[in-house]
């Protein structure tokens, strides 16, 4: 998607590590106009298939996940990454290892909001080796819920979660690739 | 706010320990129609008041920033509770004590999104004690940010936090005020 591929090249910043920061309008600051016109574009590719609700997780791509559910006219649900005394009842748990906090957590969703009668858009900000994705995909087979697509605002193309997911038969949709970046800032993305 | 009050009446569930859940509209499963009502009515109180960003604080507060963000056409920016490897450069930091998590945390704010030039607008789906929102005064004070006033989707009334607000001056504005609850299920709300 051109707009994000701009806006990625205008302010994102690549630091040591391939990390790329884009906090200036995706998972600090958030640009809700951007994001808006985001949530329309996953609309626009997953529109016919009978989405009944988006799941994503704490904290990023609940922004990204609502500005789509406007569109998509159902709930957002998302998964929680520290157990909380409010979260009592039947619970589907995953645990998923984070390259950015450097720790194992565990991801909790109630039963009551995710069940077999659902078909499911999975969101998130970023996709990298894909551990969080692979969690929700996780609870989703917990709860025998159809998962209709992926949508994912930046997948960095040269890390392997993408292309595993796409292996394993997802609909993975991702607004922009990275193919490349280097410690100059420079970034390329893939064709798509 | 009528729309609000009838929905926590009929999908809020009292729990023992004065636990109002919401979480199949407002904090685990969001919808999003009604948080898009909620956020117009911040928009509606506030609109005359120069803000130029919503400050909030992660992760049940982002959806409803965002959607109120929509109206106001500012960037929402979220407070991060735990310290990520991504969050470099200079950072506000403040300490929370969280009931909900049965602990104290740190909140942080990357300096670049919050300056002196800023009004700002607080939201949070929930206030009680109000530990979370004096974090984010704190951080405020820090950046000599203007806080123009405080948007709450549903106060406990009967705990300290908004009268202490208010107290100090702080144009608070809670869409549902709950006066008393218990453990029969019963929520009456105070009179706006």
């Amino acid at each position: 998607m051109r707009l994000l591929e701009e806006r990625i090249k205008e302010d994102g910043q690549v630091r040591p590590g391939n990390i790329l920061k884009v906090d200036s309008f995706l998972n600090h600051q958030l640009d809700v106009s951007l994001l808006e016109q985001l949530g329309k574009e996953f609309f626009e590719r997953f529109k016919d298939k009978g989405i009944t609700r988006i799941l994503t997780i704490e904290a990023s791509g609940i922004a990204l996940a609502c500005l789509a559910a406007q569109y998509f006219k159902v709930p957002v649900v998302f998964a929680k990454k520290a157990k909380s005394k409010n979260l009592d009842g039947e619970l589907y748990t995953s645990t998923v290892h984070s390259f950015t906090y450097g720790k194992d957590f565990t991801v909790t969703l109630s039963k009551k909001f995710l069940t077999k009668d659902d078909t499911v858009l999975l969101i998130d900000d970023f996709l990298a080796v894909g551990k969080a994705m692979r969690g929700l995909i996780d609870i989703c087979g917990q709860a025998e819920a159809n998962i209709a697509g992926i949508g994912i605002a930046i997948e960095k193309g040269f890390q392997s979660g993408g292309k595993e997911l796409r292996e394993m038969g997802f609909d993975v949709y991702s607004l922009a690739i990275i193919d490349e970046m280097d410690d100059e800032g420079n970034i390329s993305f893939k064709e798509q």
